[in-house]
């Protein structure tokens, strides 16, 4: 079993990863806040963004999968410097010294929501468009990895994620913008696990979305690198 | 005349386009240190990063050139954060905030600098694969420049320099590598001037060299966008 890092560990994707890989992966997690409801007891308690602590935590670790961050599109600066971009570095300068040798990074469409804005699809290879200083910090998260994986000889797989959600909020939706961008919570397992497992590329930017016949990011790349094969569609509930 | 603040004023490109702009701009300058030699009155003096002193420097200003940062390849995490990545979003909010509407950026080539490594002819529109912690800073600049193009109306334009050096660093060159990759002084000038000038585009991405047989860096783009004509070809060292 490979010894995974999960890095806010106690947001909504770190609770749906750890329930969906506790069987399948030795975890460890970590979050600023205290992870009440943990499957393990292998739990740190700290800021992403010290460098020398983030090392101490990644002593042992095969992989991490790095979700720590401030969450919101509308995360001024200061934040995004602090959490997003300081606590990235962290992470990743981290499991690098601590010998790790992969890295799933969450990154957000919003790192090219000015496409979606204008109503283009969007494939991982064409330049970024952030909508946000969010996405500005997603898109440095993208091209930190990049340098690892150059530099450093790791493994880093970056995911933009769409909308995390479960069913119900398909089904209840406000918008119908979710029958596109939607991600379940089990894709979102199958799609980390896959980056965990994948051997045949180093490096790879992924559209983190169900197999969504609306879909207007394209992710033919995660089928084709990782084997990706959604097992959900957010159309049943149109 | 177009009001134009060059910030890092006082370093070897700050000199060089100072002497070229002068006379066909109103100069402001910024550096972080005095400028003994300065050809204007207009000078400040402080800290790129501090984002409320540069709204101030930035009254009044058209366009802001944007150099300041640490311009080490092997500069650590603590300076490239502090200078390049906090110093360019201070650059480019405070010429937000002060209603400047033109940045030109000194990106480098750092940014795709392993596609060098490998011998990959480079184009701008190709994913970024910095070499160091400062390449990233400098996509991180591009990537933060494209956002206040979409989301403010800005204009942007990003030039990744390649070896700016006088015509004698060529001739008596310890490495062949810069009859590649060489700008030389007069045509640094017409590409920041060029980027001050165009109304056609509002975004760019260039690579900065001189017209050189031997460029592995496409210019294609910078000649189409912006009318660049370099006057300069290593080769004639060669």
């Amino acid at each position: 079993m490979q010894k995974v890092l999960i890095t806010g560990a106690a947001g909504r994707i770190g609770r749906t990863l750890r329930a969906g890989l506790k069987d399948r992966c030795d975890l460890r997690l970590m979050d600023r806040k205290p992870i009440d409801d943990a499957e393990v007891d292998d739990v740190h308690v700290g800021d992403v963004a010290d460098v020398e602590w983030m090392a101490a935590v990644c002593q042992g670790v095969d992989a991490v999968v790095h979700l720590a961050g401030d969450p919101s599109t509308g995360a001024p600066w200061e934040s995004v410097l602090e959490v997003n971009i300081k606590g990235t570095y962290g992470a990743y300068e981290g499991a690098r010294r601590a010998g790790a040798q992969r890295l799933v990074f969450a990154s957000s469409n919003h790192a090219t929501g000015f496409y979606e804005q204008e109503g283009v699809y969007t494939t991982p290879e064409m330049p970024v468009r952030p909508d946000s200083l969010y996405g500005v910090s997603k898109s440095f998260g993208e091209d930190l990895a990049r340098f690892y994986v150059d530099q450093h000889g790791m493994k880093a797989y970056c995911l933009r994620i769409g909308s995390f959600q479960p069913d119900s909020a398909v089904e209840n939706r406000q918008s119908d913008r979710i029958l596109s961008t939607w991600l379940s919570y089990r894709d979102t397992v199958q799609l980390v696990w896959r980056c965990l497992q994948v051997e045949s590329v180093d490096f790879g930017i992924y559209y983190g979305i169900s197999g969504n016949e609306r879909a207007y990011w394209d992710t033919e790349n995660a089928r084709r690198d990782l084997g990706y094969a959604p097992e959900d569609d957010a159309e049943r509930f149109a």
